[in-house]
């Protein structure tokens, strides 16, 4: 069967195989990510769209010397197939396997780590600059999706690029998507642009012009000097043009020859040049063709019918904040929800279907998505941004300076906050608590339950001033038990939910069920245990702290955070400030990035389990 | 003399100023700005450029019912003189004055507080949609000037808007400046489009459509429907229409009339309007027209000279970094510099004439800035981004997951940290120590004087990873004392410069002679204290805290940053984890914004003084 891809061991490889066989080995390449995506899940319909654009460029590239940046970088699969990974790609997103995404410490073909989005054009500026500088002569190429462009970055690289006179290639995979369908103006902008070219016209003219180029040198520069007329036949990137790049497109994204051609004619072409090439997302899957964005990062699923494994899911915070909000929104109408193209995700699929004159998807562009709420809630509105905690990071000033300084009633609804698994270290979401618990004005709280996170929601909806609500990718189930989250929530105020003698135990999100089982270890060990669920991150409740202190000399702190700037080191200090005759243990992340492995698998090797936490306590009680 | 401002004493009284005298009227507003600002200080030619503009808007507007949302802010002085704040106006920027800034607190005139730039299109979009959804009629004005358009922010916005069904006018104040010379594509495409024109042809045209239009709703449809001709008559605005505004322009910033007009047609149209008005940066005093960069934020100046009042002044920590980082750049070839908007005010205007090849002026873009000099660090390149630490904020992410993940080679020179006084609010650099200090990889330094400044950004240039070098805005030659930063550097070491037992004081930045003010009154009382200059916030160093508290009972770190999640706090949270017999006592500043004062008011204010924290000692002594 797969004769084609044995070939392919080494990079470089694919430029031995012939012309008329690569349609097989993409076939292939498809069969290889879809067997492996469909057992470890994976971001299966953004590689299947670009297995043909990745064949070409390493057919025009040589690696490891060339650089290859990949916007996002969940489009890979191909890359790293093709570089000497195929035979240990079936370890995909799993510990110690392949990276869902480039990483530079697995290959020397990863040219720079990506995960987040619209990062590329900028990078590949730096090394096209360093390039120059250095005197060196490798190549420098962006793969940048439409989703991408919206994102401010890519704007920002494309508007300092304009003037570089050294090459550098930007080839935007045009699929008419981010997660969700594209939204915004240059996505219309785009579609104007497939729209008013017709491909087959267009590759008669493209081969026209090469076919006249075969005179090499001459036509690059008859390409410069005419640009005018190049212009009226490639019309439609005027905007990129204006950009001050020159413009290639729109071709065929699943057309190897093609691509290898217009790649070559943009090598000639001095200065920054944008190839515009135009995918299907999915493409080779019918399943994932019909629905991109189910399968954009999907859990294993079975191939014959693209049905999930998991068989019914068990409901999720995702779940509970999606019904939470809508229900929200049914009630007040001053409730408005904005999300960064991930609607799905965020669980807003429901309010946006209900409400869609108070539903905003902005695209990939979450700067804009806070303030535009800051506009929203200074005019009276009460506006929920969701967003996973891994991008809010690109939000941090429009948090600071446009939400909290005007102290303005936004709700920051943050999914997938701490250990997220797979999806490896650009997406844990392990860094909010210590970027948020610091900003004036803000308050911040965790739900040990989806109940909690519902009212959470409505609290946040009558607060004065900015809350951000964090809660983790996964199931709330578990998490229902007993009297937790039910008692009604105050500002800054902790929920005692057993209130006992001599060691504490409080939790930040819904770890009451690790929390249990430490204080049943304990109680087996003959100590007892008081449980607290903290519920406030900032302002923490202070005046429990201090009445803890009475009665219990320790107070061990359980979050899903970095432990620096995080929940446990700014009890400690406050129990330092106050001295209060009790000692805090804080059970945190390690100060490190998190790689790829399944959440439990990471939470056993940072220690949030219940042996390793007892174990924890017992050495500081021994001490 | 002042007569008709006078008549100014509440908002909308401009209306009642007979159109021929408000050349008069602008004339009289700039010369109170010029008073007071050379006196105060302040942001003097982006104000003056915008006089005749304001004066325009506020003709047209109705305040405060309508929204106007001033990109920055810093251009708002005629605004504020406008709104009712015309006598208080000479308190400008001094404590409990009035603000350099637009405030919501100070005015209900001032629709949104702004003072970092890029943000008033997503703002506006955001008011523009809260009167849609609300059903109310006020009008949402954007004031954006060109060099915020270079901002990711403002595209994310812009690209947003296009959609939209409800009007929103954007006034692009286009004075071919951000605070240096701007830069960038969209700067060379206002350049194309103000070269293009002809005022004199435009403003005819103009004129010919609004006298056609004395026939009200009609032209208003008109100009919907003849869409096509309208461009070909207002050509230039090509970007803006495929970003689905309805453009007009340029115009003439400075003719009121004129733009009165322009305003009352952009209204007409339904959907967002971008009305490009051209402006003089420093208009109307002949120095501030000369070097608007120099002008742009000013110190005390003599009006008739144009002089800083302060005469030859000391040298600053900008100063020491500027020279430190040409001569690096002399030493090392591959030391690259790069800044968003800020060469002056970095001091990089040094290094910038020695090495133009090797410079970067990104334009407001911070984003950018980082990302892209993480591709320069990826191959093989060192970088030094200098930004202010404000302004920093907006690359959080940058920070995280395109230098730190992959551990780059990235120096960060993060001026004006720790309060910067008269800016306000936005601008104190007060959160650096708090976002920075729990990334991973990150090494985060603070230098005591300008030798160690020069000393960091040398050991800064060795290091494996990127490291963060932050001081404040102000003089360096009072901390020239002793042995202050003469030890060499060691990755996470402190210096220790007085060894004695008792107390010890750790300061971070600047403040050994504050520390040894302290040591003074401290032996005065009978005790005996040492000082540790920590030069490393992150990683702290352990091994020297452990030694500490062999022999003394009192930690008491000095920093200028807020106390959560700042140095302090982190070595408290150390101390209590280790068990050590020593008490932790940080001295921070308090966990809020920081209003405008005088830098050493707000020291006071926050009890950064030699008395208040000898105080503070002294009760945590007595405690």
């Amino acid at each position: 069967m797969s004769n084609l891809l044995e070939q392919i061991t080494q990079p470089n490889d694919i430029k031995k195989i012939p012309e008329e066989q690569l349609p097989q080995l993409a076939i292939e390449i498809r069969k290889l990510i879809l067997a492996t995506t469909s057992k470890n899940g994976g971001h299966l319909a953004s590689s299947l769209g670009t297995v043909e654009l990745t064949m070409a460029l390493h057919r025009c590239m040589d690696f490891p010397e060339d650089k290859l940046i990949w916007d996002v970088g969940h489009q890979s699969y191909t890359h790293k197939i093709l570089t000497g990974r195929k035979d240990r790609f079936p370890t995909l997103r799993t510990y110690g396997g392949i990276s869902g995404f480039p990483k530079r410490a697995e290959s020397p073909c990863d040219a720079f780590d990506t995960g987040h989005s619209s990062t590329s054009v900028s990078v590949a500026a730096g090394m096209a600059k360093a390039r120059q500088l250095r005197g060196t002569k490798e190549r420098v190429v962006a793969v940048i999706g439409d989703g991408s462009l919206s994102g401010g970055l890519a704007y920002e690289g494309l508007n300092n690029i304009g003037r570089f006179k050294t090459n550098l290639i930007i080839v935007l995979n045009d699929n008419e998507m981010s997660i969700s369908r594209n939204v915004g103006s240059m996505a219309n902008y785009l579609g104007r642009v497939r729209m008013s070219s017709n491909y087959i016209d267009f590759k008669g003219n493209l081969e026209q012009v090469l076919n006249r180029s075969a005179f090499g040198e001459r036509l690059a520069k008859g390409l410069k000097k005419t640009k005018d007329s190049i212009r009226q036949m490639i019309i439609p990137g005027e905007f990129f043009t204006e950009m001050g790049l020159t413009y290639f497109g729109p071709i065929d994204g699943h057309d190897i020859a093609l691509m290898e051609r217009a790649f070559h004619a943009a090598e000639k072409i001095s200065g920054p040049v944008l190839l515009h090439v135009v995918t299907k997302k999915g493409k080779g899957y019918r399943y994932a063709e019909a629905e991109p964005s189910r399968f954009h990062g999907i859990d294993p699923f079975r191939l014959a019918t693209g049905e999930q494994t998991n068989g019914k899911k068990k409901e999720t915070f995702t779940d509970c904040f999606g019904k939470a909000v809508a229900e929200l929104g049914r009630e007040h109408s001053d409730v408005v929800a904005i999300t960064a193209a991930m609607t799905g995700g965020t669980g807003l699929s429901r309010f946006q279907s209900e409400f869609p004159d108070r539903f905003f998807d902005v695209g990939i562009a979450e700067e804009h998505a806070v303030t535009f709420a800051a506009g929203l809630a200074a005019s009276g509105l009460r506006p929920v941004v969701a967003v996973y905690s891994t991008f809010l990071q690109r939000a941090y000033d429009q948090i600071v300076h446009d939400v909290a300084l005007g102290n303005l009633p936004v709700t920051f609804a943050i999914d997938r906050a701490g250990i997220v698994g797979n999806d490896g270290e650009t997406h844990q979401g392990i860094f909010d608590l210590a970027y948020l618990s610091h900003i004036p004005n803000l308050t911040v709280m965790a739900p040990s339950n989806g109940e909690e996170l519902a009212a959470m929601l409505r609290f946040a909806h009558e607060a004065p001033g900015p809350v951000a609500i964090r809660y983790p990718r996964g199931n709330v189930g578990c998490e229902r038990l007993g009297e937790c989250g039910t008692q009604e929530l105050a500002q800054g105020k902790a929920e005692v939910l057993h209130r006992e003698r001599e060691i504490a135990l409080m939790f930040v999100g819904p770890y009451y069920g690790l929390a249990l089982q430490v204080r049943e270890l304990l109680r087996e060990n003959g100590r007892s245990a008081s449980i607290i669920n903290a519920r406030f991150a900032a302002p923490f409740d202070r005046d429990c702290v201090r009445r803890l202190a009475e009665e219990h000399s320790l107070l061990v702190t359980i979050e899903e955070g970095v432990g620096a700037g995080g929940f446990g080191e700014r009890l400690a200090a406050f129990v330092m400030e106050e001295r209060l005759p009790m000692r805090v243990l804080p059970v945190a992340l390690p100060d490190r990035f998190l790689a790829q492995a399944e959440q439990q698998q990471l939470r056993e090797m940072c220690g949030l389990t219940k042996e390793a936490i007892f174990a924890k306590i017992k050495r500081e009680l021994e001490a």
